[in-house]
This record gives C-alpha cells, sequence and structure tokens, in this order.
C-alpha cells in the first residue's frame, strides 16, 4: 500500500475537500439572530425548534460537472444527498423544493426522469419551487425539510474527546460508469432496503447511542470525519486499516468516493459495539475505526506508521469549529 | 391612455408571464403523494400539516439576468422574494437555507452583501447551506421555512365566484435604477415599516377576512391576478381604472412592474372594505378593482371597454387549475 504521508497529502489536495472551505466565509455574511434556531453552519441540516419536535433544513447544489457528466443522475443525487442530509441528523424528510435552470430541454427531461427516480425511491414529495428554462446554464439545486425528535437530533459539532469513531457505509456497489468518485449503492436497489439504511440514523438518535454524525459526502469518509472533527474542537487517530473497503478498491480512490450511503459517527466507547450492530443488522458494514482525542489534529495511523492529515490549528477546512 | 385590446395583447406576450408556462410541465413529473401535504404546486409557498399550526416551504432563484444586471439588488432580493412567499400565505418566516454559485468573487461579496441588507432588514436568519465558488456561471437560489396557523393559511386556489378582487400595494418607490421592471419600495424603508406591511396577510388570514391571495411576482399585478385565476379555475372582471397606480406611471409600465410589496386577494364583498382598510392601516395603498367569475376568463374593462387578458379555457399561465 501507498506511504501514508503522501496518502494524506494527496487527499489534503482533494478538491472534495479544499472547495469545502468557502464555507466558512460565508458563515461570517450571516450571523443567526434567532431564539428557535438550534444549530445552523456546519450542520448537514439546520435545527429549529418546533415544541415536542425540531424542524430541519437543508439544502444542496448539485456540482455542475455532475450536471454535464450525466444530466440524469445529477437529478437522481440532488434527491439522494438531500434526504441523507435529513437521515444525518436522526430525522424523517417531509417535503422538498427544488429551484432548477436548464439550457435544454433534453437536459431537462434527463435532470427530471432522474429526479423523480429518487422521489420514487426514497418516498419524498417535491411540493414546489422554480424553473428557469431559458437559462444560458444548468443548475439544480434543491431544500429538503425535516423533522426529529427533540432529544434525538444527531448534530455535527458534539463529538468529545475518548469517543470511539465508527463508520457505516454500504460496500455493495459499483462505481458510477461516467462519474469515478461516485461510489453507487442505491439506484439498482429497492427503496425498501434503502430506506431500511437510511433509518440508521434515527434509530442510533433517538437510542441516544451516539455523540456526534454526518452523512460521508463529497470530501470522502475522513475529508467528513475532518468537518465533524473541526465543527467539535477536536482530532482523533483513525487506524486506516480498519476502514471497511470494497473488494479490490484502492485506500485512496475509496476517500475520495462519495459513497451512496454512509455515515460516520462518534459515540462512547462503552457503546461502540451497539453502533457498529446497528448499522450491520440495517445492511451496512460498519466498524470502530479510531477515537476522538484532545488535539485538534487527525491523524491516519497503519501499523507502527502514522500521519497528520489535518492540523485544524494550523488550517481549517471549512473554517467553522 | 392606450387601447385595451393591445395593452391585452402586451402583457400576454410579457416575458414575465410567458415564462411562468413550464411550472406545468414540472408538476406533471412530481406527483405529490402524501398526506400531510395539504397544498403544493400553484401555491406561493407548499402547505404541511404540523397539529395546530402548517409548516410553509418555498423556494425561489434569481434570474440570472438580475444577478448580471445588479449583483447586490440580486442578492437583496432573494431574501425579500422568499420572505413575500411566506407572508402571502397568511404565515411568519423562521429560516432560510441557500446555494449560491458564484463566477468571481467580486460578485460574491456583492451579492452576499445584498443578502445580508435583506436579511437585516426581515429578521430572517439564513441557516445553512451551500456556496459553489468555482462554477463558470452565477445563480442565488434560497428556500425559506415559515409558519402559519392552521384555520388562517391563505392559498391561491380558493377564489370563489362572486368574490371581489382586492389589491393592496405600497405606490411609496422608484424604479430601480438599472432594472426598469423593479419597483422598488423597501430598500429605503426601516424595517418595521416593512413588517408591519407584510403582516397585512396575516392578519387577513388570521382574521378569515379573504378567500385567496398572492403576493404580485414577476408577472406583475394581473398576471399575479391570473394565476390565482387560473389555480382557483375561476375567472374575474377588472376594471383598470380603479387600480392603484404610482402618480405618473403608465398602465402598461405598471402591470410589468415587480413591486416591492404588493399582494392581490378575493374576499367575500361585505368584507372587502374591512381588507382595504388592513392593507390601508398597514401602509399599503388598496382598492377593490373587481369581481370573480364563473367564467374562465380575465376580462378588463375601462369605461365602456371590455377586452379579453386570458381565457383560461384557450391558454393557460401555468398550467396548474
Amino acid at each position: 500500500m501507498m506511504n501514508l504521508e503522501s496518502l494524506a497529502a494527496e487527499l489534503r489536495g482533494f478538491v472534495g475537500i479544499t472547495r469545502k472551505r468557502a464555507i466558512g466565509d460565508l458563515v461570517g455574511h450571516f450571523p443567526v439572530e434567532s431564539d428557535l434556531i438550534i444549530a445552523s453552519f456546519g450542520e448537514d441540516a439546520a435545527v429549529i425548534d418546533d415544541g415536542e419536535e425540531v424542524i430541519l433544513l437543508a439544502a444542496d447544489g448539485i456540482w455542475s460537472r455532475l450536471l454535464e457528466a450525466d444530466a440524469e443522475w445529477a437529478g437522481y443525487c440532488a434527491v439522494l444527498v438531500n434526504v441523507h442530509d435529513i437521515a444525518a441528523m436522526g430525522g424523517w424528510p417531509l417535503a422538498m423544493v427544488d429551484v432548477f435552470s436548464a439550457a435544454s430541454e433534453d437536459l431537462a427531461e434527463e435532470v427530471l426522469s432522474g429526479m423523480r427516480k429518487g422521489i420514487e425511491k426514497f418516498n419524498v414529495p417535491i411540493v414546489g419551487g422554480h424553473f428557469h428554462p431559458d437559462t444560458p446554464y444548468s443548475s439544480l439545486d434543491v431544500a429538503i425539510l425535516g423533522k426529529a425528535k427533540k432529544g434525538a437530533v444527531i448534530l455535527s459539532s458534539s463529538a468529545r474527546p475518548g469517543d470511539s469513531v465508527v463508520v457505516g457505509v454500504d460496500l455493495e456497489g459499483r462505481v458510477h460508469p461516467k462519474f469515478a468518485i461516485n461510489w453507487d449503492t442505491t439506484s439498482f436497489k429497492d427503496g425498501e432496503v434503502l430506506l431500511r439504511q437510511l433509518g440508521s440514523m434515527r434509530e442510533l438518535g433517538e437510542r441516544a447511542l451516539v455523540t456526534a454524525g454526518k452523512d460521508i459526502s463529497n470530501p470522502g469518509m475522513l475529508g467528513t470525519l475532518g468537518m465533524l472533527l473541526e465543527s467539535s474542537r477536536a482530532g482523533a487517530v483513525v487506524d486506516i486499516d480498519l476502514i471497511p473497503r470494497p473488494e479490490g478498491m484502492d485506500m485512496l480512490d475509496w476517500q475520495k468516493m462519495y459513497p451512496g450511503m454512509g455515515f460516520v459517527v462518534t459515540a462512547p466507547p462503552e457503546k461502540a459495539g451497539e453502533v457498529t450492530g446497528v448499522f450491520i443488522e440495517r445492511g451496512l458494514a460498519s466498524a470502530v475505526i479510531g477515537e476522538v482525542t484532545e488535539g485538534r489534529r487527525l491523524v491516519i495511523s497503519s501499523g507502527s506508521e502514522t500521519a497528520v492529515l489535518f492540523d485544524f490549528e494550523a488550517e481549517s477546512i471549512t473554517g467553522i469549529g
């Protein structure tokens, strides 16, 4: 296997991580001054007080390069990523709205067909939005509304030193034929199977088994863990040999993948076994891969070798934390 | 004044009306199958059951040509139009999320500055979203979450023949120097004044004074009324001489304007006086301008002249209805 230092350097330079840096700048522009807002930037979804429950609100845009590579897949992914944002918080989705700009009718048809597949598979309706049929570019933005029980919300910012780092990820998939950093595990599976996998986070939240969690997105598994740690003002040591990985997949390639279904969570060590049990029982591969630490560095190890992947004192991923 | 038939023809051809046609196509792609969804497409915001209250969810994108003409104004308008979507339903806003793609840092700074002005003026926080700093185009989409009391929601689809048509609109403004179809009445006024104006719809809803309503947007006052009538499967006769209009403003120009603050509602005739009273008391000009009819045509009149503006049996604005 490749040298750990070069793996770390490659990952730091990976666009899925570096492009997240702009988020921090945005936060400074938008101070949140409302007593109802329990959590906002840095979370997969904002959390808004609603009595016994909380309202979850998130928005995600589809990269233009994904729209260009495969419009139908992009439409499908717009639903997929939003549904994950709600699931990652321990909640359930209620409805989506979208704003869609299309440069051509052909592209519009493909995107809409993909969105419809996502809607049917994940059983969340689109209830409104806007369609701009006459733009010089194509873009697709979706916002999603969900709910969660108030005590069951899973935040990104609440990992604690000493917690175990646990991942749950679907290994039964294929690299998307047109988009080499998408690990597709959903398009060919029944909605029922997917809803069962997605529900793992809700179960973890409602059974109070985790301290923090996030769905694995563009920055990959370790990049997503990095964002969680930065929000939590903590670090971690991760043994990369413990990371569940599809057979024959190179570790660097795997770390750059956007998996169809994957979560990284932190849990008190005495509950880590129950956490992996929930993931596995619901059809995901799962393992304890490391431990949260005081020092604000994400360190990866393999055998006797170690390397610093991120040092949040010196640099930031999102600028939040 | 210009001939009524040519006014009607000009308005029918107005881009603000014709570009709405694509909405109907979208609806067919997105069947809504959820018992919790009380109303969706065709409304300013979707209405989702939440016990004693309802959750309101809407999304709006900013036209690329507005971003190009004045990026700061576009950022401000993104907030303005979303806040109006919630107000128009008789609700109150809670939070917004955005997806923002910027082709340059300068444009990004201007848009964010405009958004911040809107956030401060209308007192609704942005609580999350995505920023794409590296796109070949610029676009800005915002989604908004609000609430309303369950019995107080104002829909677009519930106007009834015999109802009076009432408008409430702020005449104290100026044509935006860079964007000739924006009637700006908000950028130079205190937030307190604006929130009082916006609250007129919530008061109308909670006092059960109106049967339907909508905020006046891109299609202008008569175009917006047309959308409301199409959703309600009804028609109307409007006396255009009764329409409140800024001094010196040409009627055709006025009908193409996106006003900073304006609503069109329908009300039982015996309550129409109370409705204009609410608008006027909250700082808007208001008048009864016509009556809802059985026939699915929007007819405009002036003196003894009449002309058919829209015939929903023959053609549609949104395709919903």
